[in-house]
C-alpha cells in the first residue's frame, strides 16, 4: 500500500512538460505553485463543475483550514462515465516489457548455451568445396540467358523475327532459366542449399524480369503499329512516354545492352523504357545504407546463429514424440527470434539494400515497400510489403488476365497460386525435399484473407495480420527443417 | 521474398473501412474499382504530384498498354525525407507480442510444474489453526481504538477537556494502534504472516483516518472560535462547508457514531465534515465491480500460485550461489509475473473494491487513482497512483508542515520517510524480520526521482517509471523472500 510524493495539488494532467532542471529534491519542485506565500485561494470553489482541474486544485491553498471540498462527486478513471481515454503510457509500457522479456530470453539463452555466433561457421553454409564456386558459376551464367531474350528483341523489333517465333524462342528461354539451375540444384552434389537457394532467386528475379522486358516490348511494338495506322488521322498525337519528359528513349532505341542491364540490376521487376532517376548519388544516404548492411546482415547471422538454431534443434524431440503441447510452447519460443529476424531481413533488404543499390544507380523510384504494418487486412498486406514484386504481379499477370476475361478471382487466385509455385521452387530444390509447405502456405492466404476480412476489422484485423505473420512463418520453418532433419540426419538410424 | 495479393491498384491507404461484407474470395474484392469495365482511366497522369494516392492509381487503368508511369521519383517510407510517420500498427504488434510471449511462458509453465493452483492452500495463508482467529478478533479490537478519539472529540467539542489534554489522548490513542497490533503480531504465536499484514494494515488506515478526524475536528473547533470572534463584525458571513450545500452538517453536531462509522468505513482517508453522495446505488454497477472482485482474486491467488511461487523458489540457488548472471535472469523472469499481478492488484483494488464500497456507500468521490500510466517522472507517479494516502499526506502531513515553516523539500522528503516507515511496518513485523530493504526502496525514491526527472523527459521519462515500477518490486521481494528462506529453512540445516 502506501502512496506519498511530495504531493503539491496543482499538477499538469495529460501534459508532460515538466520544469524539471533546476535540480533540487525531486517531489519538492513540484510545489513551487501549489502552496506559494500568501495562500492564493484560486477563486471562490465552484460548485462541481465539469473543468476537473480547477477543482482539484481548489484543495489547495484555502488557507489553515482547508475544510471544504476536499472531495467532490466524480467518477473513477476507468469508468466508461469518466470519459477518459489518455492510455498514452501504455505504449511505452509495451515496449518496456518487451525489452525486458527478451533482455531475460537473451541472457538465458547465453547462460545455456554460451556464445554460438560464429562468423566462420557461415562461410561453410555458401560452400562446401573452397575450390568449387557452383552457386556463383550458376549466377554468371545467367548472362547467357538474358542476352538470348535481348538478341530475340533485337531481331522482333528489326521484323527480322515473326512475332510467333518470337514468342515461341522467348518461352523457351524462359522456361530453361527455371529449369536449368533447378537441374543443377537437385544433381551437383557440391552446391549448398543455402548457395542453390540464392542462385535460385537470382534466376527467378531473371525470370520475371525477361518476362517484363518482353512483355514492354511487345507492347511498343503493338503501339508502334497502330500508331502508324493511325498516322494518317493525327501527326505527332499521343505522348510516347507520360508526355512530360524531354529526353526520352522511344521503342527500339530502348534495345541496347546498356539499358537491358540497367534494367536487370535495378530494384525493379518492371522493365520501363525511362527510369525516373535522381540528380545526384547521395553520398552520406549511400554510405549510412551500407553501413546498416553491414550491420545488420552480422545482427541477423548472430540472431539465427544464437537464438534460432538452438531453439530448432531442441523442437525436434517433441515433434518425433508428437507431444502437442510441447510443439506448441517450441513453435512460440521460436516465434520471436524468427519474427525478429524476419523484421529485421525486410529492413535490411528493402530499405537498406534496395536503397543502397538504387542510390548507386541513380533509380529514382524508391517505393520499395509501403505501411504494410498497417495492415487491416491479409489483402493489404500482400499488396503492400513486397512493391517490386506487387508491381509486377498487377502489370504482368493480374491485368493481362483480366484483359483476356478472367473475373477478378480467378486472376488474384492465380497470381497467388503463380507465388505459391515460386516459393516452392526456391525452398524445396535447394533442400532436395517435395513436401508443399510452402505452397500451402501460400494457398492458403486465400481462405485467410478471406476470414480475417470477414471477421475481423480496424484494430482487430491489423492485430490478426501480425498474429499470422508471427505465427505462420515459424510453423513453415519448423515443418521444413523437421523434415530436413528426419530425411538428413534420422533416417540412417532408424527409419521412423 | 514473394509477394502477390491479387493486385488492385486502388487501395485505401491509412483508412481501415473495408467492404467485407460480401464474401466472395478474399482478395478479389478488392479489385472492385480498379479495373471497372470500360477502362477507367483515372484523368491524364499529373506530374510527379504531392497527392500520392492519385498518382499510385494512374498505373491501373491506362487502357491495354500500360507503359507510362510504372515508376516514379519518391522516396522509401523509412527515408525521413519521406516525412512518412503512421506506425499505428506497432502498438498492435507490441500487443500481439506481449500476449504471444507471455502465452508461451505460460505454457512452459504448465508443462513443467503441472497446475499448481490450489484454492485450499490459500486458507492456510490466514489460518493456522481453525479454531484460532487472532487477525479478526485484532480487528475486531480495532472499535475501540475508534470509539476512544470518538469520545475524546466529544469531550473536546463539549469543552469537558482542553485542548492540551485532548492533544495527549489523542497521541497516545493513536501510538497504541500502531504499537499494539505490533506486539501482538510478534508475540502471538498462531498468527500468519498474511493474517498480520491485513491487520496491520486496518490498523494503519485507522492510524490515519483517526489523525484526519482529529485534525479536522480541531480546525473546526478554531474556526468556531474564530468566527465567534468576529461574530461582530460580519452576522453570517462565511459559509460553513462549501458553501452551496443545504442540507449540510455543521462542526459539533457531525460527533455521531453514524458520522464516524461512516468515515471509517468509506474509501476515503481523509476526513471531511459532509461528504459528497451519490444520489442512488447503481445495481448494475455494483455488480459489475463484484464479479471483478471476485473474479480478479482468483487470477492473482492463481497467478501467485502457478508462476510467482515457483519462479521464486528457483531463484533461492543462484542467490546463494551469488552467480550474478542467473540472479538478473531469475529477477527479470519474476518482475513479468509480479508486475503483472501488481496491475491486476491495482486495477482489482482501486478500481473494483474501493468502487463497490463507495457505490455501496454512496459515497460520490470515485477518484482513487489517476492516470498514473502516463507518468513522465517518479513524482507523477506517487502523486497519481494512490489518491487517497496522496490526499491524506498531502492535507494532513505536508501542507501542515509547511504551515509551520519547513521548506518544500524537508516537507517532501517527510512525506517520503513516514511513507518509509509504513511500508516496512507492514512488512517486518509480519515477517519477524527487520531488514530495512522496504524503508530503502521507498526512501530511494528521491534520488531516484530526481535523476528521471533531471535526464528523461516525455516517453523517455515515462519508460523510466515504468522500468523502474517493473524492477524495483521484484528486487524488493527477491530481498525478502531470501531472507525468509535463509531465516525460516536455511537456518537450521546449514547455518549459513
Amino acid at each position: 500500500m502506501g502512496d506519498r510524493g511530495g504531493a503539491g495539488g496543482s499538477r499538469r494532467r495529460r501534459t508532460g512538460s515538466r520544469p524539471s532542471s533546476q535540480g533540487g529534491g525531486g517531489p519538492a519542485e513540484e510545489e513551487v505553485r501549489a502552496v506559494g506565500p500568501g495562500g492564493d485561494a484560486p477563486a471562490p470553489p465552484p460548485a462541481p463543475a465539469p473543468d476537473k482541474d480547477e477543482n482539484r486544485d481548489s484543495d489547495v491553498g484555502s488557507g489553515p483550514w482547508d475544510l471544504s471540498r476536499c472531495h467532490r462527486l466524480q467518477d473513477s478513471l476507468f469508468s466508461s462515465d469518466s470519459g477518459f481515454s489518455n492510455y498514452r503510457g501504455i505504449l511505452n509500457w509495451c515496449v518496456v516489457m518487451l525489452i525486458l522479456s527478451n533482455a531475460r530470453l537473451f541472457l538465458e539463452n547465453l547462460i545455456k548455451y554460451g556464445i554460438l555466433v560464429d562468423p566462420i561457421q557461415v562461410v561453410s553454409l555458401f560452400l562446401k568445396d573452397p575450390y568449387s564456386w557452383p552457386a556463383l558459376c550458376l549466377v554468371i551464367v545467367a548472362n547467357v540467358f538474358a542476352v538470348a531474350a535481348f538478341q530475340v528483341e533485337k531481331r522482333l523489333a528489326a521484323g527480322a523475327l515473326t512475332e510467333q517465333a518470337g514468342l515461341l524462342l522467348h518461352v523457351v528461354n524462359l522456361a530453361t532459366i527455371l529449369c536449368f539451375p533447378a537441374a543443377v540444384a537437385l544433381l551437383l552434389e557440391s552446391i549448398t542449399p543455402v548457395g542453390s537457394v540464392l542462385a535460385l532467386m537470382v534466376y527467378t528475379i531473371l525470370f520475371l524480369k525477361l518476362v517484363s522486358y518482353r512483355d514492354v516490348n511487345l507492347w511498343c511494338r503493338e503501339r508502334r503499329a497502330k500508331a502508324k495506322a493511325k498516322a494518317k488521322a493525327a501527326s505527332a498525337g499521343k505522348k510516347a512516354n507520360g508526355g512530360a519528359a524531354q529526353h526520352t528513349v522511344s521503342y527500339p532505341d530502348n534495345l541496347t545492352y546498356r539499358d537491358l542491364y540497367y534494367f536487370l540490376l535495378a530494384p525493379t521487376l518492371c522493365y520501363e523504357l525511362n527510369f525516373p532517376r535522381s540528380p545526384r548519388i547521395r553520398k552520406r544516404f549511400l554510405l549510412r545504407r551500407l553501413l546498416e548492411m553491414l550491420f545488420l546482415t552480422q545482427l541477423q547471422v548472430g540472431l539465427i546463429q544464437q537464438w534460432m538454431v538452438p531453439t530448432i534443434q531442441n523442437s525436434m524431440k517433441p515433434f518425433k514424440d508428437m507431444d502437442y503441447s510441447r510443439i506448441i510452447e517450441r513453435l512460440l519460443k521460436l516465434a520471436v527470434p524468427n519474427h525478429l529476424i524476419w523484421l529485421i531481413f525486410f529492413y535490411w533488404f528493402f530499405h537498406s539494400c534496395m536503397n543502397a543499390v538504387a542510390e548507386l544507380m541513380q533509380f529514382g523510384d524508391r517505393e520499395f515497400y509501403r505501411d504494410w504494418w498497417n495492415s487491416e487486412s491479409v489483402t493489404y498486406f500482400w499488396q503492400n510489403w513486397n512493391i517490386p514484386v506487387h508491381k509486377w504481379c498487377l502489370r504482368h499477370f493480374y491485368k493481362p488476365m483480366l484483359r483476356r476475361g478472367s473475373s477478378k478471382w480467378v486472376a488474384s487466385t492465380g497470381v497467388f497460386f503463380a507465388s505459391a509455385f515460386f516459393h516452392e521452387y526456391l525452398v524445396s530444390i535447394p533442400l532436395h525435399m517435395f513436401r508443399l509447405w510452402a505452397f500451402t502456405g501460400m494457398m492458403a492466404q486465400i481462405p485467410l484473407a478471406w476470414i480475417v476480412s470477414r471477421f475481423f476489422q480496424g484494430n482487430y484485423g491489423n492485430a490478426a495480420v501480425w498474429l499470422t505473420l508471427i505465427i505462420g512463418q515459424p510453423v513453415a520453418v519448423l515443418m521444413y527443417v523437421h523434415d530436413y532433419y528426419v530425411l538428413n540426419y534420422e533416417a540412417p538410424v532408424a527409419g521412423a
